[in-house]
Formats: structure tokens, sequence, C-alpha cells
């Protein structure tokens, strides 16, 4: 099989639409050009917001993301759309992600360059992030989005939100956020509470940016009358899904509150299954060769 | 991909030597005839027993189990050989189990073929049981290896464990059982005691013939001076192996004892994997397309 001989990238596309299923639809229409996979959709009402995941080659990605950005523009409107999600644009953000083949700093490139085409093309503010970031006050996600779309409306004409694409003005369609970054794993964590401040705390205090757990974001949210813990891990290797899980439930607890359920966003790295199940069973250690398929993999090669 | 129209089976055959590392050596090489994957190996030198775990076509595997069989008799003495897991013979059972196009009937049908072949060409008694027993007393494994080795030397003349297959009289190689099972998954618990009572009262609550957890079969053995609670379960559908564990932890620790570590014996299915992540996280369910991996694999048949 010459499977590794490919390049492949991941796209984990936001965008604030979350409740006309028909608007979604065709936004996922638009991004699947040809060699792109669709892996996951997830819409949500409240946050009024949708996470496509997509993989396929690096040409393939940036062209299948390019058409979904130009559909969001045409069918989402800022001035009216209204989410528990905090947005800067109709397609909000747009992380590259590498997955076989290619380094971070050759996503971010490709950002770039699906940013130029963004902003010259559709006429739309564009912004790099992360690993494609052009200043580092522009490194952090949260920070370029400050004040979201309504903000940036009145600020886009200062110096310090000068866009790095496009034009400094902002239309119905707001700004795009185009970055690359390492793979992220996003995870709900809903209590049993419709207290937000209960979410707000616990997202304080597990978060890195406070001092708390390494690589966590968090965020406390209110979603459908129940508090959520909104999680994103940006280096599972130093703090592990299972971990920032049971610090969740931990806070909670200390708080009086019961955790309901998990919700996954998007797609799992196997080593993060394999540290799970490890640590939910007492193993030191539990090696993907344990698993029988993927043993058995071995004789679809034969 | 061709490789959903193979037939495949595994064998979990289990040694009476988990100490001598050549003999074990000697065991593992003679099992992988042509066609035959060698999927784990695990020795324990306080059960003094070995566990083989290989997969392949169906007349491949049974080809390498003969030619095991064989080494294991020439290798071990059962005159001698002691160790903390019951055994009736150097080979001491062989389950075969269906993986992919085929039966737990037809395996049943190919563990008699194995069994006749080691009675006729061996000249050792054997033993069909599970799926394969012919009659209603040999279903049970520990059924049939009442009394262990020592036991059946004396009583084998007796009409009631007269062999299946090959001479009513044991020599130092004893007997070889013989059958076919569904998957089983096979887990260790080791408790912070050295009080094999412990383990023994929490086997008892927990196995499905006294009462506890469907489909769970347990026992309390103490190995190297620790006690550890031995798992299997021959129907993770009914009894998921992250309930069984937690009921051991919970029983541990109304005895006043922690859990120390688990140990999985052999592999595990993925649907077990998907079970234990999906419990751990508080997920409702989780799909196996959710693993950025097995994702990915599509792009290996493009």
């Amino acid at each position: 099989m010459s499977s590794t001989a490919h390049t492949l990238i991941e796209a984990v596309p936001n965008f604030s639409e979350g409740r006309r299923a028909d608007v979604v639809d065709a936004i996922a229409a638009a991004i699947q050009a040809p060699g792109v996979l669709l892996l996951d959709r997830t819409s949500d009402a409240d946050h009024n917001r949708s996470v496509l995941t997509v993989a396929g080659p690096p040409q393939a990605v940036v062209e299948g993301l390019f058409r979904a950005v130009a559909t969001a523009a045409q069918r989402i409107n800022l001035f009216e759309q209204r989410g528990a999600h905090p947005r800067l644009g109709a397609t909000d953000v747009v992380p590259l992600v590498p997955l076989r083949n290619i380094t971070l700093a050759e996503c971010a490139a490709l950002a770039a360059t699906l940013g130029r085409r963004i902003g010259e093309e559709l006429g739309l503010p564009v912004y790099l992030y992360e690993a494609a970031a052009t200043r580092p006050d522009r490194r952090n996600l949260a920070d370029v989005r400050r004040g979201e779309f309504e903000a940036l409306v009145k600020e886009i004409g200062c110096p310090e939100r000068a866009p790095d694409f496009g034009p400094a003005w902002v239309g119905p369609a707001g700004a795009v956020i185009v970055g690359a970054r390492p793979f992220l794993v996003a995870f709900n964590i809903y209590l049993r509470t419709g207290d937000i401040s209960v979410a707000k705390a616990i997202a304080r205090a597990v978060r890195e940016r406070n001092g708390g757990l390494p690589g966590v974001k968090a965020l406390g949210l209110l979603v459908g009358g129940q508090a959520q813990v909104s999680l994103n891990l940006v280096d599972y290797t130093r703090t592990p899904l299972h971990v920032a899980v049971g610090a969740v439930t931990q806070l909670a607890q200390a708080h009086g509150v019961d955790v309901d359920r998990g919700e996954l966003i998007g797609l799992l790295p196997e080593e993060v299954v394999l540290q799970t199940v490890a640590h939910c069973l007492k193993l030191p250690h539990l090696d993907r060769r344990s698993i029988i398929e993927n043993a058995l993999a071995d004789f679809r090669a034969v």
C-alpha cells in the first residue's frame, strides 16, 4: 500500500450557522471539491454554529475551503446572526492541520495562500492566526476575535485591527480568521445545572491561561438552558483528554453539581483513545496492536 | 481490497509453561505455519503458563496448532510442572474463535478435526469443550479440568472421563482440551493486598455462575505474592469490560483494598475499546469513524 506516500491535511472550518439546514447543506456541498473527504459535520442550534471536518491532499482541501467560504459569505448575514458562540464572520475560523507528510510551517504557508485568495477574490477582511500569524498579538484566536463582529465593525479602521488581506471594511459576511495549528481535541461537558457561573468558574480553573492545565483552553457557556464547559486541548500529550474531563468532573462536584454528559466535536486521534482506555482500565499502557482490528489489518496487506 | 473475502479464525492456545523461555520460543516457532500470524504472546511465571494468540485461514491455523501441541508434548512434563493456574496438560486448552466469514459451528467442526488428529497422531487424550462439546457436562471448561492433571491420572479410566479422542491413559504431557467459542476478553486485575481470600471473594461475587454479572467468569489467584482477580468475559455485549472492572473495583473498596493495575491478556475487540472510551468520557456513544485513523483509512482504498 502506498498510502503513506500521500500528503494529507485536515481542516476544521467553523461557520456561524447552526440552525438553517439548507445553508449548512450548501456549505457542506461546496467544500467537497474533488479529493476532499468530509469526515464529520456537527451543527449546534444554540451556538448557531457548524463545524465541518475535512481531510485530503493540501491543494484539494484549500480549493474546497475557498468554495465553502464563498458560499457562507453569500448565505450568512452577521448583522442578523445571533448565537451562544463568539464569532467574527460567516466563516469564523479556518484552521489547517498537518496530518501526514507535511509540517505545521507548510500548513501555515497554505493558510497564507488561502487567506490572500479570500481577501482578493471574495473581498473579505482576513486575519492570519496561530502558526500563520504575522504578529505576536494575533497568535491567539480569542485575541483576534475580541469584541466579536460587532466590535470589529467599529474598530477595523484602527491600525491594530488592520487585516492581513482584503479590505479594512466589514460587510454582512464579517471577517475570516485563517491559520494553522497542531491537531486539536474539541470536547464539551454538559453540567446538570442551568447556572452558567458554575461553567465559567470551572473553565477559568482548568484553562492554561489562568494557571490551569497545560495546553487546555476552556469556555463556560449556556447551551439549551444547560451549563456547558467547552474544552479545546491543543496538546493532548501534556494534558490527556481523560485528565481534563476528570478535572472538570471534580471541580463540578466541588460546586455540588454533577456532570451530565460529554460531547465530542470532530474527531479523536487514536492515541487519545488508547490513553483513555489505559486510564479507565488501569493499564500502564495500551498498544494499538492490542486491538484486534488493527492487528488484523496486516492481513489486508497480504 | 479483497480482504473481506478471506476466511479467518483466531486461536488462543494456553500452554503450561511460563518460566523456560526456550520452551515457549520453540512452541511459538512451531505454531507459525505458513499463513499463521502470531498476534500476541504472554507468559506468566507464577501461573507457569503462556498464552499465544494467532490468526489466519482455518487450515493454516489448525496446522500450526497441531505442530505447537506436538512441541509442547515433547518439552513439558506435567508430573513436574507446578503453577498458580489450573491445568490438565502441556497444551492445556485450545479454543478456536470465528473472526471473519466463518461460523461458530464451523469452528467447532474444525476443533473436532484437530482433536482427532492430536489423539491419533500424538497419542494424547483429547476432550472437546464449549461449542465443540460432545456431552453437555463438557461444555464448561472448568468442569472438564476438574481436579486438574493429578485427578485425571487416576480417573481417566472412569466412563465419565473417557476422552473424545486418543487413549484413556495419561502420560507426562497430560490431556488436551480443544473447542470453539465466541471471542473472549481476558483481563486480570491486581489488588494491593497479598490476601488471596479477598480476590476469591470478589471473583465469587462477580462470576455469572454464582449469580454475578452475565457472561463473566472469574478466578481469585495469588500471583507474585499479590492477589489477582482473573476475568474472562464471554459476552462483552451483555457485560462490558469497564462494567466488570468497575464492579471489581467497588467490591475491592468494600473490602478496604485498592486496585493496583489491570492487565490485558491477548487482544481487545475495537467495540470494547469504543464502549470503554464512551463510558470514561460520559459519551452516549462513540463511533469507530470518530477516530481519525479509521476515517483516514478511506484514503487507502482510493
